[in-house]
């Protein structure tokens, strides 16, 4: 029985109550909010070594870190160091993105080796396979291979799978219509859509939603509904397009809460700094509160090798105005596959996102962790503030690069406000 | 004759229409703004490498880097390298706040190193020659000595200076009253408040207003009213004592429009994401326009080696708000002095931050460098998208790391998006 079930029958399940404690939230309000959808709590049973993960309202901000091989870069042993670079540096969750060699290998590795959830997006595999396996070109897969895939993920213990239906001959009409500078940047998004256009037919996904849902439902594997026609640059943004997809998400989301399957949407992307609220509150209003999960969103184009930069400026934003789950950018997006560094440097960036909008949503425990690094500084206790700091190794790391003659450090030096002001307290309190 | 007066008679200035030419506005509305005190024009005749510059309302987001010795670290050629690095990497100014070696031979040479304004904060030089020329503590400078440091900076060709005059009885005494973690960080505003309390006498700057006045009104140096009450941590932000100051400077700053001397104001530095807007608006209605100048403002304190991301977190949202000049925080902030590295890396971040926050403000010629970089994109045109990235010599290095086999990068290879659509619009457009 899934979560979403036993939430209606007023069941608290094992899962919710670990992320309670996590969260040092109330179960019973983690519980409430996954009946309504305004919380998921990610675990497919069959991922052996997963610890649940709760993601929604009133939760802590989430970060996914992408990792997975490409043509160019087929390495398993780095993928899975990058799994572990990125939990390590804080990564909530982990999607698989191969897109070359054995997929289902890589895929199960890469399960086992995280000890948070994983997601996939089935069609790279159906669609690649199609290629790999049968010597097809991809727009030849079948409606089955698909679901072949979806059921395979789901056995092979994926908590999560990003499924593009949304991606309809309606919206995509929207597209051409209006036309963009872009057209679609999502690669799962432009199978699709070269399938639906090759095969003159309709999204398979979004035509036989209800086949999908009941494979997601036998293993309470959540719909991670994506936004395959997310925005690729600020020109794009906000598009008739893009909230087409969104509105029919919007009720494919409240389809999927019938069959007590639980879902987020995905979001963008590349967005202008003054959109990014817009795209929160319009999907939290067509979805009905169900979880945001945003790429990004990159608020300029044109900062390539920076992008982690960027997203987090966006990410910051966008959770601020009630964005769930950021999925993180690392600093070769745009240019070149991560490397294991890209991953850590993406997550911590990430990270500071989060933790600046936790800060603001009154997460439990976001501004404390300030709080207790502020009296560290006061203090000019530097192995305190080593071990508050974000990335305890890189601080320790600047901060004895130039080593200071005094307690302050080599910035101010002896001329340090902190010291400064101790002295003339010290000396003139009497006199205050 | 200086901008503000020639403003008032309806002249526009040779160096108003420099930055007329530089922004693509038109001059009469510069001059006019110069005029209301939104715009403030840079430009000490006597810095002779310097072009002027123009902050302020309706005009580009501007960008400063912060220079200079100190105890741990006094080296003047590496400081001179961080001016060229500096510059080469996109800053609008420098500020040398040397706090050790000769300071007056320090701040020419950084002068005459820089072709952007330079900005000092004169009370530095007026305490430490007390220590060094009088060996004296710090605290018995004189107030001639504090004015003759101004007076030398304006001779010595310094565009703009920071004089921390809202750190007043009234305002020191309403952070005494409420408490605050961290009490004053800002080096001359401790100074000051060190100063006040053991001569128990009044800031001397804010007392002897007039006579600073005519000291910058005979260079047409601008004053950057400084916030020597800024927050050190998030929990002090937005607090009686910094509001106070504020509402001081507002007074000031309409003091010194009656004399023709141009204003900035200086802001915080730690602000929580949800309170930076307030911090904006408050400043533009208290000082009635004048351009805000802010540090950050950094949006968490726990990112310690990754405060360039917190302040650009913040920096955008500030600019995106009205906020005309951003100083850049570098990684090694809350650590150490910067290096040359850091000092790019900084200048790096803070321009995106500006750019992100240029695009909602519709300043002219943003949205079109990342219209034309979706172009280049769309086209996988990787030489073009070289050029139009903010660090070219970084892109190119992140994109051949990884080398791809085909024309797309190495993330996707043969499944780009953009390969992938452009082949299926191409086979089946008869069909569409």
């Amino acid at each position: 029985m899934n979560q979403m079930t036993q939430a209606k029958k007023g069941i608290i399940t094992e899962e919710v109550k670990v992320c309670a404690q996590a969260e040092e939230v109330d179960a019973a309000i983690i519980s409430q909010r996954v009946l309504e959808g305004s919380v998921i709590v990610t675990y497919n049973k069959r991922h052996k070594s997963v610890k649940p993960l709760a993601i929604g309202r009133g939760l802590s901000t989430k970060i996914n870190a992408n990792v997975g091989t490409s043509k160019d870069c087929l390495n398993l042993d780095e993928e899975l160091e990058k799994v572990k670079v990125a939990v390590e540096a804080g990564a909530d969750a982990i999607m698989d993105l191969s897109t070359d060699g054995n997929l289902g290998g890589i895929r199960k590795a890469i399960v086992d080796t995280a000890i948070v959830p994983v997601g996939t997006v089935p069609i790279y595999q159906a669609m690649i396979e199609t290629v790999q396996k049968k010597g097809k070109p991809i727009v030849e897969m079948t409606v089955d291979d698909l679901f072949q895939a979806i059921q395979q993920h789901g056995e092979d213990g994926v908590d999560f799978i990003t499924v593009h239906c949304g991606v309809t001959r309606e919206s995509v009409d929207r597209i051409k219509k209006e036309g963009r500078l872009m057209d679609v940047v999502s690669r799962g998004g432009a199978f699709m859509i070269g399938w639906m256009i090759f095969n003159d037919r309709e999204n398979p996904l979004y035509e036989n939603f209800d086949r999908l849902l009941e494979i997601a439902k036998s293993f309470d594997m959540v719909l991670s509904l994506g936004d395959g026609l997310r925005p690729g640059c600020l020109a794009d943004a906000t598009d008739r397009g893009q909230i087409q997809e969104l509105i029919t998400l919007g009720e494919l989301t409240q389809r999927a809460w019938e069959q007590d399957v639980q879902v987020m949407i995905e979001g963008p992307g590349h967005v202008p700094i003054d959109q990014i609220e817009t795209n929160v509150l319009l999907e939290k209003r067509l979805c009905h509160g169900a979880p945001f999960y945003v790429l990004g969103p990159l608020v300029t184009d044109i900062a390539a090798g920076y992008d982690h930069i960027t997203g987090a400026i966006g990410g910051a934003i966008a959770a601020t105005a009630g964005a769930d789950f950021l999925c993180y950018v690392t600093p070769s997006e745009h240019l070149a596959l991560p490397d294991v560094d890209d991953v850590r440097e993406g997550i911590i960036a990430s990270r500071i996102a989060a933790h600046a909008a936790d800060i603001a949503k009154g997460v439990r425990g976001a501004a404390e962790w300030d709080r207790e690094m502020a009296i560290a500084r006061k203090k000019l206790d530097w192995e305190e503030q080593a071990k508050l700091s974000i990335d305890e190794p890189k601080a320790r790391r600047v901060h004895t690069r130039r080593s200071s003659s005094g307690d302050a450090c080599s910035m101010c030096g002896s001329y340090c406000a902190m010291e400064l002001l101790e002295d003339a307290f010290k000396v003139t309190l009497p006199r205050c």
